[in-house]
């Protein structure tokens, strides 16, 4: 059954539309809004999608107005969907600080009161979506996924329990293993209580070190001025049990650059052109 | 004497680096903000200078966030200046209303209590910060400016006021006629009084018919799909008045854009490229 759609705002931007949508999600049992970037549709009637996830504090809007995606997208002929980072509203539980509730739903199925009746991200992100995507808006081509330090967590963390459904995946300033970080911790508490494997489940490096089936091709860029590199990031741990189990990621750090959509926009055409080789090919 | 300048903020962003000043201004008589970018000081150690003025309700940052435009200056070695729209601070003068006072100074000089104590922004971009470029930031190079909608009449009135000073001028969907619409009559009113002969020192379109002296190169986009088109910008008037007097305007009417930081993204490259052909030479 279609899902039921409002369209809140669309823009012409560079050879292609962005949109903003709104819909009753089922799953996190709350209003959302989400974003999208389509191609030119007369010259790109059936695009591949590429999924892209925020990071703490933001919404669907951050990438969409901030990272200058779409000159690259258009050209390339590439779609892209920006979900939101959380469930919203007055009714869904939050808390005052920045990096749990509201805006850090961290890409995962909460089990915990009182987060369990809405945090259900990676449900509605996999599966809701996921449907919505195909069915309502009519995608039918292949999908990869990136994302951003929580975002960037969230797209390893998709890719690496899906990969049938991704291409190719990549991220900027992942928090590659959240649950042995301040960031992680903090909210592996709070959403999932005290089991540490139920934690295992959304931790990147553990997902890749116990990966089964096809591995996807993984590009990260990490900033050397950023300022959460050292105790909340450390891609080092993750490209370690990549070379262990042998699989496919590259990390480039790249020199000055820090954990801003500044750095984000400098290096999205080249995130997109990684992906833009693997959607490609049938 | 340098102006004492605090440096807020600095993010690399492609081959450049984007700052955030804050200073006290004599002319305005409140601290004010300022965004820089500036491209890779080994490769273009004198760049020239491109103004960015803003619309109503922006500030320094709306521009340097999502205009995208450090892409095209980082390759071309352009600096850009980003000022804010109006003063700022608890005691300087404001309204409710979001196209009058705080974010929506007009790039004038006021006459009118309580404007006059603080709202000199055509003094404070013309003489403070054009000497604080050059004095305290070590500028030598020459100067162009542009702007959106009413940085985009700042823009105009700024280079038809001082011809000497800039190179060229370029501007997204600007108000070319603020004495004749009504966002220009309700902030003129206010700002300068009942008397029209007042206003038209600082219209684009009565300066440009009595102009005298080296006329501008002008680059002029426009969406069709403007919401603000038909009331407020009417860009056909400086066209009209371009003809007449033979002033090297061009308008580019741009199907399917709005008003939006979007439309401004599409094109900024092109103005940057357009700017820089009259920068580059002697």
């Amino acid at each position: 059954m279609p899902h039921e759609l409002t369209l809140l705002e669309q823009h012409k931007v560079f050879d292609g539309c962005q949109y903003r949508y709104r819909h009753y999600s089922t799953t996190l049992n709350c209003e959302m809004t989400f974003s999208l970037f389509l191609p030119n549709k007369k010259k790109f009637s059936s695009p591949p999608l590429l999924w892209w996830l925020s990071g703490l504090t933001c919404n669907d809007e951050n990438f969409t107005t901030k990272a200058g995606a779409q000159q690259a997208a258009a050209r390339l002929g590439m779609a892209i969907i920006m979900p939101d980072t959380s469930p919203r509203g007055p009714e869904v539980a939050d808390v005052k600080e920045w990096d749990l509730g509201q805006g850090a739903g961290f890409y995962l199925n909460a089990t915990q009161t009182p987060w369990a009746a809405h945090y259900r991200m990676y449900d509605y992100l996999n599966e809701e979506l996921y449907s919505l995507v195909q069915v309502s808006l009519g995608f039918t081509g292949p999908h990869a996924i990136a994302g951003h330090s929580m975002g960037g967590h969230g797209a390893l963390v998709m890719a690496l329990k899906n990969p049938h459904k991704f291409r190719s995946v990549s991220a900027f300033a992942p928090i590659v293993n959240p649950m042995d970080v301040p960031w992680g911790q903090n909210a592996f508490q709070a959403y999932l209580g005290n089991n540490r494997d139920l934690w295992s489940e959304w931790d990147a490096c553990k997902l890749m070190a116990d990966y089964q089936g096809t591995a996807l091709p993984v590009l990260i860029d990490q900033g050397d001025e950023d300022p959460f590199l050292q105790q909340q990031l450390q891609p080092e741990k993750l490209v370690e049990i990549a070379e262990k189990v042998n699989y496919p990621l590259t990390l480039r750090i790249q020199p000055g650059y820090d954990h801003s959509y500044y750095f984000i926009a400098s290096f999205i055409e080249e995130h997109l052109t990684f992906h833009q080789q693997y959607l490609q090919n049938a």
